[in-house]
């Protein structure tokens, strides 16, 4: 048995689905991906408005104004120091997806894992390929790469413009923290980024900000599939809208 | 002032919103076009399922066997022969997409319009481009095209090759009917049709399908504007999933 295949077998032994089906929920989102990659970069959703559709989840903030992690129902801004900060509830959005969490499963999550070696363990969990998975992995991360923006002033360019000319990785090693995130499919590709989507806030709360690579520690997944996606359209949006290369750039661009 | 100067300061003219703005609404949609175009022609989701979440919508049936209009709270299948029949409320859907439905606006449709210009003239009123936009035309129409298609069998063919092969158009003249229609912001266009999507039913609701074109007589449009969608991803999915160009391809092909 090679080691990948190993590995996958006992991910799927270590698999706990819950012994009853989860009540229906839904996933919650701020206007789209491709609206956020062409400019569209102010909303007027407030944190608090977002926190009422869930506890867990991923974003940012008007004028892109560093990344958002939402955990245990707290909203924080991971900056381009590499810092992360408690979010006032007044604070608006461009864009953010929210899940009523309610892990349905959970997985051991074995050292000396790449993001795309974690990714695709999470991939051989028996979840739904065509529909949306949350995920929230709390361990230690013997490195992880992590990125932010700083806030951007009308006119606004495009989100890979920005993110080429300034974003900001911070490397943090040895550390504790959290990755929240949300594997979308194929295709809800124009609305939220296809495949894994994670953003990182350290277990001291301080650090944190949109994951461009890791290797992990010991550490442990949660899972919850969800059915529904709600999507608020903005009604004020930038008049084009981003492909798929390019939201493959921003998300991965090192 | 030009002819088409006039006509849309004409239509803005007639424009009448409402003056309380509408409770919050939203558009709900199984699956999603590209799951459709790529194969998915088989839903779990029944038309009485689809009937708790609006009274206005298209889409079509498992197998693709047929366009579905959905109308004043009752669901019609239109067949190859051009004609439509009211569908039993246990019928299942891959694709449909529903509004409760309830017009904010008015506009009045003049004669001799094509389907290009009657879009444009509907893009012309003031609704936000960013979100959804449902519309209902009622009255003559000098002449529309519609169009069918055969239930498929497994294994599936793509959509595009099914309509290539098999969609049969009927052109029905001087004849009195509606238009359910949806518009979707190009952010939307791995969810649902990019632009304008219609189906028609004649007034005596015994023949109808997917509209390919038209020109108008004289007629009134109804309009709903929401911000809001919610899409149910079936469990299970084709894993291709179809590009925008086929889903312009299956749209609009004669």
């Amino acid at each position: 048995m090679t080691r990948p295949m190993l590995w996958r077998a006992l991910m799927l032994l270590l698999f706990a689905a819950a012994s009853a089906p989860a009540p229906a929920a839904e996933v919650y989102q701020i206007s789209t991906i491709s609206s956020l990659l062409a400019g569209g970069y102010d909303g007027d959703t407030t944190v608090g408005e977002l926190l009422r559709h869930g506890s867990l989840g991923l974003g940012t903030f008007n004028g892109v104004d560093g990344e958002m992690m939402l955990l245990d129902g707290k909203v924080y801004r991971g900056t381009v120091d590499g810092r992360a900060h408690l979010v006032a509830s007044s604070e608006l959005t461009p864009f953010a997806v929210v899940v009523a969490w309610q892990p349905q499963g959970s997985a051991q999550v074995a050292a000396g894992q790449s993001l795309e070696q974690l990714e695709a363990a999470l991939d051989a969990l028996p979840y739904s390929p065509s529909r949306i998975l949350a995920a929230r992995v709390d361990g230690r991360f013997e490195s992880i790469a992590i990125r932010s923006e700083p806030k951007q002033q009308p006119p606004y360019r495009s989100l890979a413009e920005v993110i080429k000319a300034q974003q900001v990785v911070h490397t943090l090693d040895a550390v504790d923290g959290t990755l929240i995130g949300f594997r979308f499919p194929a295709a809800a590709k124009s609305v939220n980024v296809r495949g894994w989507h994670f953003h990182f806030l350290t277990a001291d709360r301080r650090r944190g900000g949109h994951v461009l690579g890791l290797t992990t520690g010991q550490g442990a997944a949660l899972l919850q599939e969800v059915s529904d996606l709600r999507i608020r359209f903005p009604a004020q949006g930038p008049a084009a809208s981003a492909g798929e290369d390019e939201i493959r750039a921003v998300e991965r661009a090192r």
